[in-house]
């Protein structure tokens, strides 16, 4: 049992350590008024194609890069210029679970943030990891899709706790899943009172709207220092 | 950058003292015949559903016992006792996004495994982590829902090299999303030569007979120490 004390005391000093940095990164980007969306999900969950419908509703409006993280692959950052037309940089973590402040920090310098009013990390398909390290983002977003199930929030609280935004996507497959809305708001209520919930499809656009309202006024709000 | 070194070569020696003791977990687990099958993927693939489908499928046939994985909450170990009547317990990882071979070992004497033909282990839903640790289990099985997409071995390639066996889920849901089965296989195929797919639904049934008979034969083999 040593071991795995030894094992949770190593990991309480990354996360610490990484929290430092993470608030320092968060207080340069609200100075320079540059906005950091970190986007999080399971494997699969359609995290690009609904950035891909997102950017296109926002990206005549403001100037947007996309940090695509990934254990390996380049296919999302491709996909993401190919549809968009918006600059997309791939990170790979090497293997790593999720990306940290340090991660952020360097594809924030790669993808040159300073120019640029929102940049959106897709961060590495994974409930877990990605929750426990603060990215530095001002915003955070998940994705439930709702071919996962409505019990979600119970097994991986952590990540419905730490995000602001929660969004239930392929809601237009919602006929042939046993997927109940008022129950997994209900789950999500009880672990965080103040995220807000936005069922789209990004397939047929149904919901699309009103999240990229949500996420323009959360960069003009940054704008502005409010 | 120095951190990230350290913080790898902490990881490097964890999962080498790891690799040892799951060997002799295995070695020891052959000596007694007793089969030890991990099973894993995403969050909300299906695995519990799919679970109950093949237990209830081999629950006449072979003594088993099922060792449900999760960060938190108990629903998992609940909804296998009450929907298939077999034994199943609980194990919280803690935090930990993974099992490994320390944690298969308590579990494995919390549930009596000496006296039993078969215990699946139902790891926490992580298409990364799980892939690195071996848990000592002699059978590896893989859950791909057909809603993640044909893409996730690009992604997620270690999951897919680590898996003796590579199970589609959901397949009734084939209409409604854009899977290419054959890619799908295609891409497994080039990292995995010897990895077995059995498309199923665990919903209508479709497939389940073939991946039962597959598991069947493997703990035949086991108890025979072929």
């Amino acid at each position: 049992m040593d071991k795995r004390i030894k094992v949770l005391e190593v990991k309480a000093t990354i996360l610490a350590e990484n929290n430092e940095k993470a608030i320092e990164l968060r207080d340069e980007l609200n100075t320079k008024r540059v906005s950091y969306m970190n986007l999080m999900s399971s494997p699969g969950s359609g995290k690009t194609t609904f950035l891909c419908a997102l950017l296109n509703l926002l990206k005549d409006k403001i100037k947007i890069g996309v940090m695509e993280a990934d254990i390996d692959a380049v296919v999302d950052a491709e996909t993401i210029e190919k549809v968009t037309g918006c600059k997309a940089i791939q990170l790979h973590t090497g293997g790593a679970c999720h990306l940290d402040a340090d991660m952020s920090r360097d594809g924030l310098n790669a993808i040159n943030s300073d120019n640029l009013d929102l940049v959106i990390l897709e961060n590495v398909g994974n409930l877990i990891c990605p929750a426990e390290f603060d990215t530095g983002a001002q915003i955070n977003v998940m994705i439930l899709s709702i071919t996962e199930g409505d019990d979600k929030p119970l097994k991986y609280p952590l990540m419905f706790k730490e995000s602001d935004v929660v969004v239930f996507s392929k809601i237009d497959a919602l006929p042939v899943f046993d997927f109940n809305i008022d129950l997994a708001k209900s789950h999500i209520k009880k672990l965080n009172g103040k995220a807000l919930v936005f069922p789209v499809s990004a397939k047929t656009g149904e919901g699309m709207d009103a999240i990229a309202e949500y996420i323009l006024n959360r960069v003009k709000e940054i704008k502005t220092n409010k």
